[in-house]
């Protein structure tokens, strides 16, 4: 049986030998940049999976792989001059590099991109898969905005934010594997639940990267520990705290999440006694499981040759112990 | 026989029963905002008149019509950014109004919207609208980054321009055209004849938006005349005046376009007077005739009624008159 790795250096392989550099290169070259800064390509290897399980060559499912990537760098040029952020991935994000109307300008151009990448199908499913991603773009957008409009939002509830990441993060990669399934020619029933497992296990992801930020391994997390904490963002973390605290615990939080030491040690460690004493980590552990879980059962109810769901359900459970 | 006020207002009408508010506001209101700015809607008037010179309802034609609107307004609020602009139509822009953010995610949105637009259409018609679209608006970003190379690069040739406002302007006028054509099932060969008509009209309108920038009435045209000169904006009358100049008015011209006086009335009237003296003026509007002979001869050759063509020569007429 092929394994992830597999995967990802044919869809590395494949990204390295499509050319999307044209004229004008200040246009173009951007693009270029940011899709060969790396990443772990989880998405359109989900795509590609997605594609074989239902018996498909996953040579076809190349480009419908492509265009996920596309899109989803598409929407880091974006965010990253939203966030205002300078760094991506350890290199200078494009507004930095380049400037503020090269990372709009460019991010436009990889939007069209992506859906040009659907011309490579016949109309039948180009249809389908435009309709997929117009849908999923959009959500995404959604989720963008509605992650700006909490920031300066204080009654966000923790059904709220659960649908924020829903729509930010995890439609995405739901979206990823029903395009490998629409590739195959999968039934719509079956459809449906790659979807929903890529959805849910996209949630558990996220979430799970807001436990992390507080509790993970520094050597293994990729990102600062206690970043989050750092920057005040309410994470499902903090909103569980808020919710499970009472008196002290609740203004203690409250205050430390208004202001901004120059040393952040004690903040973290202060947040992190919060969330544990509160009953806030345990509670988004199980909100973790929860949602795996329910992904683990829909590709369970799947009506595919079991030995072909093993990969899934293996890149799932490595996605959420992290060694993917 | 129909007339193109007919077509504006039903266009209009369209525009305002189409729900694009959704949640969140803070993302989708801008976007209604925009589309309800006004303008005289000449791109989707033009999508509608074509689908019925090829004998197509212009009813069947509103999406692709609305999509080219929506299209042309996401570029405009990314182009508004890029180019600082508080003003579009007399009103704030959407960033100026909002902010940057907004400007950006409510831009991709529209993008988004714009193909979602298409799905109202069969698999067919609809990869052949997406397929014209994604090259289109590719295009017109490649145009908007040859605008903003060229704003600091002293050696732009004519033919450099030209290509520069066929894509930025010019591409999308001859898409909204083959839009039409595809909705009402023209042959391939009467899609690229309405296409060239299209993008010959556009090139034509914007040199003579060039010219009136300089020579037009202040009274019926639309904006600051004299605005590309104080703005240092090399337009084809620049250009022209350049090519044909010598020694003092070459210099002269260049020393013009490097500053900015707090009173401009000079500087436009010696610029003006450089344009007639260099032969600059007479040399545009040659230049102007010739693309607009161009897109008439097209739409002569087009295989369709005489009398259907009426309307499209009418408008040509009206627009390069600019009565429309």
């Amino acid at each position: 049986m092929r394994n992830i790795q597999f995967y990802q250096e044919a869809f590395v392989a494949y990204l390295h030998d499509y050319k999307f550099d044209k004229e004008p290169a200040s246009l173009y070259s951007p693009i270029t940049y940011i899709l060969e800064l790396g990443g772990k390509r989880l998405r359109p290897v989900l795509t590609l999976m997605t594609a074989e399980i239902f018996e498909c060559d996953y040579k076809k499912a190349l480009n419908a792989a492509l265009s996920i990537e596309v899109f989803h760098n598409f929407s880091l040029i974006h965010d990253d001059i939203m966030d205002n952020a300078p760094l991506r991935r350890g290199k200078e994000t494009v507004h930095e590099k380049w400037d503020l109307n090269t990372g709009i300008l460019s991010g436009d151009a990889m939007l069209i991109l992506a859906y040009q990448l659907f011309e490579n199908y016949d109309a039948e499913v180009f249809q389908k898969l435009a309709q997929l991603f117009s849908k999923t773009a959009l959500e995404v957008c959604e989720g963008q905005q509605y992650d700006i409009d909490y920031a300066t939002n204080d009654e966000v509830t923790i059904a709220e934010y659960l649908k924020m990441i829903e729509l930010k993060t995890a439609v995405l990669v739901g979206a990823a594997m029903q395009m490998g399934a629409i590739v195959a020619g999968a039934s719509i029933d079956q459809q449906h639940k790659i979807y929903e497992f890529g959805k849910n296990l996209g949630i558990a992801f996220q979430l799970q990267d807001d436990y992390l930020d507080a509790f993970g391994d520094p050597k293994t997390f990729g990102k600062q520990v206690g970043g989050d904490i750092i920057e005040n963002k309410k994470t499902i973390l903090y909103l569980k705290a808020l919710e499970l605290s009472s008196g002290d615990h609740k203004m203690e939080l409250q205050h430390l999440y208004s202001i901004t030491p120059s040393d952040s040690k004690d903040k973290i460690e202060t947040a992190k006694h919060i969330f544990i004493a509160t009953g806030a980590a345990e509670a988004t552990q199980h909100e973790i499981k929860a949602f795996s879980d329910k992904a683990f059962r829909t590709l369970d109810s799947l009506d595919v040759d079991p030995n072909r769901k093993e990969i899934l359900k293996q890149f799932g459970e490595q996605l959420m112990n992290r060694v993917v």
